[in-house]
């Protein structure tokens, strides 16, 4: 269960169209459990060829049992195994036909596996692809793989490792760490700094121009706000697709490390994002948004322009922030608020139309009496 | 009317920077009123050179009555001619100087005439064009057109008389179906399957990583699931510009036949779209997220993770569907629910702060009665 | 101070991947104040290395006061010298050991200074890349660069200055003007118009498709309604990173002088927005959008179809607006209304779930008594 060997697992390409995306994994409950380091309940000899959800797996998928709101599927599901975070109590087991193998966290073991099974990337190899247009004094660091169609400015650094995939463009003094991969048509403007290890998806652009304007009056245009900054983004960084950032008006948009950010985020001038944060897809920093360590931002939010989202604050999904999250608060709603107010106000909020007629019939009638 | 013919009736480019985007027409009411089968109600002489919207056009501009709406307009239009659907009244028209076709549907015969008289896109000839790097291992139908600076991974195919213009990057075991066009800027990424006929809007991504992280803990940073999954899309799909679609955890993120989606939609991994749906622009889809078939989803709506929207269901533009919306339902607000129910809380909330204010007023006076 | 000057303020790019973002200005105050034709409050010889926030700066930094709340800040600031808009009171200001520079326009004089100092950006020199791909019917002034791996269409003018940066496309019959700058990937689809002195961030998308469909029935799929306009966008108009805008159904999408569009923005078919315009990040426009000049609207802000915005008004960050904001006025909120009543709605809402409460226990006990 090599990485090179999971290389195989997936059938080759059939020329009719037809792919395969099922995982392979020859493999006997028993042998996992032992390879797992875990604990079988069951039928050690149930074969398992296939990763799948708990709802629509056969009788040879390995799934995964996380709560107790997995474990209650269990009774029905199709699957002939499944990885037990080990607390859970799983209702409607038959040993005799099927296995659950009990781990310290299913999660974790799952992502093993996943890992094992993972079919690589396919990678440009290391060296700079013959149309790349490199200028004379950028500084490539041999091991580095620079794709066809990129193109990179005067003083930038690709470090060791790094992957470019086709069309990246990267600016003049721009810096690119070490075994940092880029997607195909990401572009990192000048002056700006990734870190090592990080990733970023297709067509993500870092280093635009903040959005700075002095507004129109009557008597001249907008005028444009110079952004003199740049954007330094930390190691191990993951962007999906999509995603802008713009670089500060003077010192640094930033961006912590291990901060994980999903496709098609937009962060603005001079936000401050800290380490080990997550921001689902689709989320809107303003401009000098400050976001702290270990915080968890839905999909959709909306963070305006300055607020502050705190330490390992959450932010629910379609949140829109107007000011602050203090440290460890989960906010919800329009504008966002505690959780628990907004669960009664929204609550309220649905029966609304109902409730104002109501009180005004009693209103009236108390009136008239 | 033929299209090549319609390839002329742009006016050619005009080096002081003026374009012409009018169509010509040069055809009499009656002429057309005969090839489209149609019944002419008015005034056979009227010569049309263009089209135009009911409120913008000229003696010579030909429009369309699709409604009663639409009808209300046409007396004080300065339109010479429209296309009605035959049912609708359109009062007063002058069949002296004006003249009405009635066809089955105005709208179907406007698009026929569209078709007609829209310019054909320049597309690259059948061939790989000398700067596109295609692997040995790819297979390339010899019809399809490989644009400049195209990549193409070991093992994709492209099937017959496919589009990829300039830039687009297919990878590894990726399959590109019988003439589907991917405009300038495309990615699709590893082992993803894009069906037949398709038409992707440039800088698209199919195939990055879904966004799954075991979050971090107090022991150690954010783990990273693998997404070993695929996506797949059937035939007739269509996206506009900056679309985004995760590849799946495992299985495959599926968007089902005819299926049109608008510019920077975002589909999260494991989602499941089905067949002949409409998804409109910025839409966010969160992980796992099912839409049945036929469904219609407005502008900037947030489809929470795991939430359903049922067959033939409608989601108003700007809503934030928690959790489902049931076959056949419009939902619109946030949170999403019946257009009904909506209509009237939101009416109420428009006038909160006063009711809130005038309650607070009426039961203070009764209270001291 | 020139800008060639300018060039040099950054320190070069160190190989250990430290890159100073920090503008140095070698310049004592009272020189700074001579220049900008300041009034000096304070200690002439304070020596400014830097720009930077008030909040942040060290004894060499220029930060700048453009109203009261920034001047709260000034006391307790660790910066050497302020530009303060002259009005302005600026309390704890101590002249021995610090400068306060009184300028008509605080901001307007950072602007200046931020323009000469701003690092100039790497452009391709004049000329066509010998990568790039043009056809021979395109007409490209001599003046304009045209960067590594693009791509020009038959009867495509590119005008004099203009600068295609690495990988952009452009179509069939379209236009750029005069010193216009195309980022990397942006994508200008055929006939499409773009001014002069354009500012496009990478990766936009000009001239997709509009989302135009006749919804599918039971008889037939969804049928595509042509797409046969283009787009218009007048002069000194600027772009963040991924902004698509779509072409017209017939007639045009257009775009006024010197309207600023940011990051993500979407603007569908049809629609029309003024001149002097600013729009933020990630907006939404629907189809036939109106907008007046010299509006002003937030980030993340949907615009229903057909939905107009009037001359000077303002939408707030986040809004839906469903059908209209008149001139002048300044809408808030979902849906959008006037901005006073959507302050008392939005605040009767926080406690919409206790005021429900307490007013059914209060009309409980009147109706008991």
């Amino acid at each position: 269960m090599t990485p090179s060997k999971a290389d195989t697992v997936f059938k080759p390409h059939n020329k009719d169209g037809g792919i395969s995306s099922i995982v392979s994994l020859p493999v006997r409950a028993e042998d996992l459990a032992t390879l797992l380091g875990g604990e079988l309940i069951g039928n050690p000899d149930v074969p398992l060829s296939t990763l799948g959800s708990i709802e629509d797996g056969s009788a040879e998928t390995l799934t995964f049992i996380r709560s107790s709101n997995y474990a209650k599927f269990w009774a029905d599901s199709l699957c002939g195994c499944a990885l037990v975070t080990k607390d859970i109590e799983v209702p409607g087991h038959n040993p005799n036909t099927r296995a659950l193998i009990l781990v310290e966290d299913a999660d974790e073991a799952m992502v093993m596996i996943l890992e094992a099974v993972n079919p690589k990337r396919a990678r440009p190899a290391p060296g700079i692809h013959s149309s790349a247009v490199v200028d004379p004094e950028a500084s490539i660091d041999p091991s580095a793989a620079i794709g066809p169609g990129c193109t990179i400015g005067a003083g930038a650094t690709i470090g060791k490792g790094a992957i470019l995939m086709p069309n990246v463009t990267i600016g003049v003094n721009a810096h690119i760490g070490q075994d940092t991969i880029l997607e195909p048509g990401v572009v990192i403007e000048d002056r700006c700094i990734v870190g090592s290890r990080c990733h970023f998806g297709a067509n993500c652009v870092v280093g635009t121009d903040g959005f700075g304007y002095l507004p129109p009056t009557d008597s001249r245009p907008a005028i444009k706000v110079p952004q003199i900054g740049t954007v330094e983004i930390g190691d191990d960084v993951e962007f999906g697709a999509c995603v802008t950032v713009d670089r500060a008006r003077f010192g640094a948009t930033t961006i912590g490390d291990r901060t994980k950010i999903d496709n098609q985020v937009h962060v603005a001038h001079n936000c401050v994002v800290g380490k080990d944060t997550l921001i689902a897809g689709r989320t809107t920093l303003g401009g000098s948004v400050t976001i702290g360590d270990f915080a968890m931002i839905g999909g959709a939010v909306v963070l305006n322009d300055q607020s502050v989202v705190g330490k390992h604050a959450k932010v629910a999904g379609g949140a829109i922030v107007l000011e602050s999250v203090p440290d460890n608060e989960t906010y919800v709603g329009m504008p966002a608020m505690p959780a628990r107010q907004a669960l009664l106000n929204y609550g309220a909020f649905r029966e609304l139309g109902t409730f104002v007629r109501k009180v005004e019939k009693r209103l009236k009638k108390l009136e008239s009496d």
